[in-house]
């Protein structure tokens, strides 16, 4: 048997549940775990089904699921559970985010590919090739940034990357990159959003005395801060801590969150309703 | 339009979803929510699907799923959202719990029926009464437990009671109670089970020095404290702190928990396979 | 014996704990809990210390600690721990913190005095009364805001009020009045200050699809919204759930939010450095 | 200037505080940081003070300390802030706590030192080398035990060890070991204590259906899983996650949990009074 995650997004009416059971009924497969939503204010129905079946390819599996798609105006994805994305991590010098990523990768935590980290800078090179991962270093200026991106949008063909994420890469993307990539490029940001965007926000939020801060990974936008978040987190600080003491604590919060939000897309758990996302975290 | 939910458990195996899609759209019905789990250990199979239709009565709805269950060997419910489930609360002399709960059916966020509240004091008796419940004193001693069961059992009859609350009420269920209402019946229990059973819970976390307190909802059986766990959570505490404090502190979180225990169940998000729960919780 | 508290505030410098402590002493005053705080940027000094002594009055305690305050330039409070705050709180028309601040201060958890609540509004009336406390309604337009609060600043007077919670009053206060209760105002806010500032916080975190939303207690000034912090929360919310669906699980967070203020702030745990709050929570 | 931290532990009575303070004042000292417990129940007191003085040595400062000890017949502990503490971390097969701490000693996050790192097998041999920390590789069975442990101990002295961190190291410590680093060995238990005692607590948590797991940091006895709790944690389960899951969910807890405990120990601001801990946390 071979398993396969499809996810489906189209206006919501009656009859889309039974169609896919019934096309998933006639590929022979099981459904194995299953997850829908319904969005009132949009009337946008969401849908993402695990199943298992004898069929070997995505693209006999499609074959039954498309004309699904096709009647009711949807947009579908399947992929074979087992062809694990590939992701292409972006970096500049912090790297808490970079590591956490690798070692959940090395020790199979996290089900992805890694072809390949880019850095604007040449800190991490030691660490991503430590992994036996080749780094490419692509510094950037006002000067060179339009080269820069092309090369980067060369080594996503090159390397067939499926997403990218920014592990704390300091750097903000040009808006032709951010339309090419649209729902493609998973962000983090050191704040709980919308509060403290921009730069900083360890210190804006020491100013602003909040009690707890965060952490927030969301798609990239040409709307800087602004894309749609796939999830966030917190912890609790005190008057006896610094700006810097946030600083390291929230490096935890971060590498939570953006390993969530990693696992969610790479396992096709995210689907977007305009500006919102549906996360089907497997509750 | 009228909307109903339907609850499925069965042993897994290929069509289900299907079977009950294709009977949810002979009804006309259109699936407002669905949540599925397939349990891999016991092989068993759960479904909650909220749906509307044009059909007036849950007998109806019933002709047209009840040949789906009994083809895949499942227990069904089915209920019209709209009827609130009548619950029936126990209580002794600690109030914050039906405090709680009695605030949150009079604003309407707890949508259930509370036609009767039963004590063994009298101490509640104003707070019930002032809500225009009334309220029954059945005071009991080892001589009289078997009568004061007696009675409260005709009192489930007599208010056509669906499920039992024993919010803080301090005695043990006789066995055959339990059994009789299997599954019927949550209690709150003021610690993170399976931690500090028995009595004096708070104590027992002060002496053992632990850094978080809970509080666990579960269904009661006659094995004391070892019921089907629905849900549960902890607060942090402190050496500054005494095991009285953590009496207060731990309030907070005994009626949080048993508010969201009551709520699932009367909504039909908790379903038991063996000893466990599945908890849809509508995420 | 008897219990006192002070807080201190003051530039620091050395020998600030071994002046006080020398002050106490010679008041054969034990030292039962401590708590001080030394801010690095604003080089001010914040010092917390419960004691008991076998002096009976405030001014007997005083004249042994206010040398110490005027040799270092700082700000004293001193107050009988048996000597519990009193309170006017201020409510329009929800009323889910009123009810818990009343069961907290019914059933001793909270120690405050409640002399008087104050509405724009009738609604609360009932619940109130119910408690044995007077209600005052103050409607209030544009045109009589001016007399309102002036009948509010008598009202202060009269029940010799130490501090006013606005628990869900949805005007806002005159900068004029902000000012004559400076640190004596406590809000809840139902956000996740800074984030969603304004009217409809709920709705603008659903719009937003933020993964938590949260309340935050704060002291009012007369920049809405931006007072210094006390203390504030969060809970995790999901795409299934709606605005409104936000607004009720927000109010759990909201009480217990406002709930830990009050007790900060009757406590005298809470001591401002500029626009920032240090709170000695007790840990 | 020089910074130094001191932790005091005393039968509780007035005075205390002032003599401190006054000896800390003869030493031109100026306190930055202080925090003070009396337990009520034991009348322990405690106290953890940090300050800065000219005073270059230890002994120099234990000099104006040591009387004050001696006279209220309390335990004191002086250390210079700038000595970071010797740190032996021991090691079976899981890496990720391990793996976690190295991060946060090579990034700094952590004021330790690594001498070595000892295991009862290889895994781990190249992570420790890579690093630059040498790796002990001390196999054990029931024959070699005495002889391994007796290994164990000249490595502590030979390294001028302070502490023993068990990150995941899967053998039992023999009484005489325990006793002999009483206080000085903390090891991370993969439950929630008390629950889930011994082998396999994600399979018990599965078992037995939380929704919360959790992770403990205590110090080791010989009562096994027993000892006095530093830090604990827990994250959100449910039903759909296996006890496989539980254990790739846990490890972030662990990780957590461990380095808050290591450094809370690290930085002296934990005491303790019989079998409790009293945690100075800095808030």
């Amino acid at each position: 048997m071979h398993r396969y995650v499809m996810t489906l997004s189209c206006p919501d009416r009656p009859g889309i549940v039974h169609a896919v059971s019934a096309a998933l009924l006639a590929a022979d497969a099981n459904i194995v775990e299953n997850a829908q939503f319904g969005d009132e204010p949009s009337r946008v129905f969401c849908m993402r089904t695990r199943f298992e079946t004898d069929l070997a390819s995505v693209d006999d599996v499609r074959s039954f699921l498309a004309p699904v798609a096709d009647e009711f105006g949807g947009d579908l994805t399947v992929r074979a559970e087992a062809a694990v994305p590939r992701v292409l991590i972006m970096v500049s010098k912090m790297d808490h985010c970079l590591h956490d990523l690798l070692y959940r990768w090395r020790t199979g935590d996290l089900a992805i590919a890694i072809p390949i980290v880019v850095s604007n800078h040449a800190d991490c090179a030691d660490l991503v090739e430590g992994h036996g991962i080749p780094y490419a270093h692509l510094p950037v200026t006002a000067a060179t940034k339009q080269a820069q991106e092309a090369r980067l949008v060369e080594l996503v063909d090159e390397h067939a990357v499926d997403f990218i994420v920014l592990a704390r890469y300091m750097q903000v993307l040009s808006p032709e990159l951010c339309a090419r990539f649209r729902g493609r490029i998973i962000n983090i940001h050191h704040s709980f959003l919308p509060g403290f965007k921009g730069a900083k926000p360890y210190q804006q939020a020491h100013d602003r005395g909040v009690k707890l801060i965060g952490a927030t990974a969301h798609y990239v936008t040409d709307d800087l801060d602004e894309g749609p978040i796939i999830e966030q987190d917190v912890v609790r600080v005190t008057h006896a801590q610094s700006a810097a003491d946030y600083a390291v604590i929230g490096r935890d919060v971060e590498r939570m969150v953006l390993a969530r939000a990693v696992r969610y897309h790479a396992e096709s758990r995210v689907l977007l309703i305009g500006h919102r996302t549906v996360v089907f975290a497997g509750h």
